[in-house]
């Protein structure tokens, strides 16, 4: 089956998160673009990454990316995720909207503290409502090993969403950057993954490593 | 280093994460009581056990269970999970109470829905206050693969606590068992555990498998 190619913008997409999924997604094929409040930032960044892959991606502010987009990342930290949505919201009709958002609040990153309605994702999808088909993916790769774009990324893709071809499409994605993307769910489900970065994080700290991810066990085909 | 051989009491002990657990664990070496709500019951489910391991395993009420053991499992279903604890906490006083709890709400099993203060198990440590050294475990463990003697279970298990030497004292046992277990942060960090549950059962269901569970990756030394 041949890869389809999307149009892809990256809303923060000069935070490591962000530029590691827009490397890996160029080099898979994909036309980005990576957007920040900073649309001067984003173009440096861009120039940037555009030399390390050696493939085009562009940048701009999040709007103009959002727009441009067919499918567009949110990849910026908790505290301006609501805020970066509500900005961009208008021209996210119909698109899928993969938040990679993790609910962390320094200082105490590893520890759990889900908010109030215990996904930071599934509020997105609330605000957001049924025109805009959020998907929650990649809260447990890690930035690092995806930016190191020689290393392999040992880790699986949660998706959670209330809409089925739109996680399938995420998966999809997952697949052509070479990771393993599982339908985890509901949108509701969003709270799994993004509970588990914190204890990542601290098997990061416990056991001295950098990058600690998780991998699906139990499958017939492994 | 010599394993420590500990009287360990399995509350709830005759259902099937139960029975997996002691199975193992008397087959580990150590010396295992389950408890039931009837003594009888737990007395038949204990003779059985005891004819499948080739080592004797008791069986009693939960209470009498509780104040025999060293180290306390609760294996019991999220509806009576707190009315259990408090039928027997005055005998838990300075004691591991290893909770495996997953607040899964039938019959939307497959859906996180954790509970208004995040997670049930730090739910028990809130109420036990700090004379019971709550731990959080075994969550993500398939009970039909721990049933099963013969066959690898092939899952991590996240130790949730905020009393470290007790995290310690369950990781241990976890390797008696032949699983690797990792210090996953505080108690709140339960919260991770409880939900990822539904999503392994989502997972169990899309991919029609039985078992899935994780594996920590990145490890130096896997």
């Amino acid at each position: 089956m041949e890869q389809r190619r999307y149009s892809i913008a990256v809303l923060g997409g000069t935070g490591p998160q962000g530029t590691g999924l827009a490397l890996r997604l160029a080099a898979a094929g994909h036309d980005l673009t990576i957007g920040s409040r900073e649309a001067e930032r984003a173009r440096a960044v861009a120039a940037e990454l555009t030399a390390r892959v050696g493939k085009t991606i562009q940048g701009s502010d999040n709007r103009s990316a959002a727009q441009g987009g067919e499918i567009v990342f949110l990849t910026v930290p908790y505290a301006v995720q609501r805020g970066t949505v509500e900005g961009v919201l208008d021209v996210l009709h119909g698109k899928i909207l993969v938040d990679t958002t993790v609910p962390l609040i320094p200082p105490k990153v590893g520890t759990v503290q889900l908010p109030r309605g215990q996904s930071a994702v599934a509020a997105i999808q609330q605000l957001a409502g049924s025109a805009v088909r959020v998907v929650s993916a990649f809260q447990n790769v890690s930035a690092q090993h995806l930016n190191e774009l020689d290393h392999p990324v040992n880790c699986d893709v949660l998706v959670c969403g209330d809409d089925r071809p739109a996680c399938d499409s995420v998966i999809g994605l997952c697949a052509d950057i070479g990771l393993r993307g599982f339908y985890a769910g509901p949108i509701a489900n969003s709270a799994a993954a993004e509970a588990l970065t914190s204890v990542l994080i601290t098997i990061n700290r416990r056991y001295k490593i950098a990058g600690a991810g998780i991998r699906i066990t139990g499958l017939l085909k492994p």
